[in-house]
């Protein structure tokens, strides 16, 4: 019996939040720009943020803000990063919650900032402003005010992605749902996207940190569009308590329930990443399997999901394993090219020293013509597996890299 | 006074070695795709391979005969690359090697071998052998036979490469000549290429490996063009002794001398390799400087030459100082976004927090232009830096890598 239930929703469809997403011509006119998520009051939270030394100022605020463990409202904004951009950046971020505070009179020490955007122009704190005020005013508990807030974080996503789940703990129904933004600089460990997710289950700090990084490791991590990482990414995770299940505050089954909750949600969104990655016209799971060490798995299975080689023959259709092959090589891990095999979609290419006749070539054509399909490379050197979520590398990626300017 | 003289030429501008570049239809018609380079008589020699763990039959080969230390001659292809072909791939290297003795008249184990082209076919010994003959009585001693072998090993190279170098020790004129093959599969860590080099100093082989280790630590080993590691990919350093100086069997001022000469040919293959990168269309220097240690500079500077996202903002003429941050951000090098500065040619795009206005912008907008220029990063953390060469990311590389087919 599947316990979690997936259903259609995003950051309202648990209780006890509101939003909004409203348009503030931060960058570009016409379409929405600036999101506010509000709980009813201030919640336990959780969030992981980029690894990358250069770090935004929202995220280096958020750090310091989350501490304290509990958040009530988050203000983010597309258009501009506002990373690189000094001491007068986190003066920005600071005061950018300073005015939501103000406005939904809140304490501004439950509020959190993120920005996703070109690096290194100042925000424009007037027009981030007058958009907060009018969120502010908009706020609602519907699944389009959950969609808004999907929308305005956009940057060069050419879809919203927004998942949902549902999960009975101890007799009560407990809801999950949220949204996320891609779709370049996208490269595991986290570092890589914005993320929102609202839950009415009552769980502690501790706990629900515990269940974000499990889920984090299972879905944001796995997940290559371009190898880049961003210095903004951050995922957040609100737990309201509304659902009125007992406050899980330590591992058991209620735990296990939440915790595959949440990964359904980060997993579906992920997934929803890489087949937006830029230019993507391919949606692509590496799994390297038969490795001699979880690390070898995982570096493997990095290594052929950020070849530019491996990504362009996907582009081009082209059942080139010999890319494959020659990444996992480089990665670091042990590889046999005398025991090692390549399959595509469960068809192999390649295995132990043999190539693919002429019907299997026709066999792999199929394969390749499809929109998504599974890359194994079966090492035979041991038990450890590892898999990725990732996508071609078009003609479009380069188009849409070029233009997108300073 | 500079005492490495450049001058046109390539591996038979040496003396002591002849060479032929002849078609034998191994993949492309109408072109040259089989090289021969001969010796007088068995020379020191030194080789390095490349590093990925899936290496090709003609590597795994040549690691086993260059063990004696001295060679007469190298066949190498183009169109097949011989890897991932198993104990027949070895056998068929072998055979090849053996053919060529036999037509020369020369010891087997003097006999090298190189591939280059696509991965897991088997390589078409029949072709390959009457290339080999046709090669044998084809060798000559001019400019034009040094180019043929320059041609015959292209892949998706679009300009043949040769360089060379003369150089006086000991009142004798000592000559380094060489051609190499890009272009795509290009990393730093060797593993990159095909290079043939061909002097007439008198060296031991333990000098002249310990000349080849350090003159490719300065030129092949600082090239990026897509960040893929080649199965193939080799650099052969022949010395035949027929200049006339007294041998070189310890440092010093002669070994110096012919250091700087080898070192400049392997600097202009390796920057001529950069500028043929498979699709590019400009030649980048990223150097990375003030950086608290080596490693970090060399990491920083890596990181920013493999980056998509920094390479396809070159190609776009936009001086994106922000991606180029974000990548040394993520590569491990200790930064601060505080203290970096990001530099175009010498003009500045980031410093210390302060960004770039509409005159500085029309200064950059200039630099983008160009078809060759250099990024600077300095961390103003410590006295290290590393400089690596490298390309952009274009359309065309995306067309060359998705229609190049397995």
């Amino acid at each position: 019996m599947q316990k979690v239930k997936r259903i259609k929703g995003g950051v309202c469809s648990a209780k006890g939040f509101r939003a909004a997403g409203v348009g503030a011509a931060i960058k570009y006119e016409g379409r929405n720009d600036v999101a506010l998520i509000v709980a009813d009051s201030p919640c336990p939270a959780a969030a992981v943020f980029t690894t990358n030394k250069v770090a935004a100022a929202p995220v280096v605020y958020d750090r310091a803000a989350i501490k304290g463990g509990r958040v009530q409202a988050i203000l983010a904004n597309s258009g501009c990063a506002n990373a690189c951009t000094g001491e007068q950046g986190l003066k920005d971020a600071g005061l950018s919650a300073l005015i939501v505070a103000g406005e939904l009179g809140i304490d501004p020490k439950h509020v959190l900032v993120a920005s996703t955007g070109v690096i290194g122009r100042r925000l424009p704190v007037d027009r981030l402003t007058a958009g907060a005020k009018r969120a502010a005013k908009a706020l609602g508990r519907t699944a389009a005010h959950g969609l808004a807030v999907a929308k305005a974080v956009m940057t060069t996503d050419t879809v919203s992605k927004e998942a949902c789940a549902t999960v009975v703990i101890g007799g009560k129904k407990v809801t999950v749902g949220g949204c996320a933004k891609g779709s370049g600089m996208i490269e595991p460990n986290m570092a890589t996207m914005l993320g929102f997710i609202t839950t009415d289950a009552a769980i502690s700090p501790a706990m629900l940190r515990r269940a974000l990084l499990l889920a984090i490791n299972k879905s944001f991590n796995r997940l290559v569009v371009d190898g880049d990482e961003s210095t903004n990414d951050s995922v957040f995770l609100l737990a309201s308590g509304r659902a009125g299940n007992d406050e899980i505050t330590r591992g058991g089954e209620g735990f296990d329930l939440f915790r595959e909750a949440l990964e359904s949600v980060c997993v579906s969104l992920a997934r929803q990443m890489a087949k937006d990655g830029e230019g993507a016209t391919k949606f692509v799971t590496v799994t390297v399997k038969g490795a001699k060490s979880d690390a070898d798995a995982a570096r493997a299975a990095r290594a052929v999901a950020k070849s530019p080689l491996a990504k362009t023959s996907w582009f081009g259709r082209d059942p080139n394993w010999g890319r494959v092959l020659a990444a996992v090589g480089y990665s670091g891990a042990e590889v046999s090219d005398m025991k090692a095999e390549v399959f595509y979609d469960g068809e192999w290419a390649f295995r132990r020293g043999e190539v693919a006749d002429e019907a299997q070539l026709n066999r792999l054509a199929k394969v390749m013509q499809k929109d998504e399909f599974e890359v194994t490379v079966d090492l035979h050197l041991g038990k450890a597996s590892s898999s990725i979520y990732t996508c071609d590398f078009s003609l479009d990626y380069v188009h849409i890299n070029a233009d997108y300017t300073t």
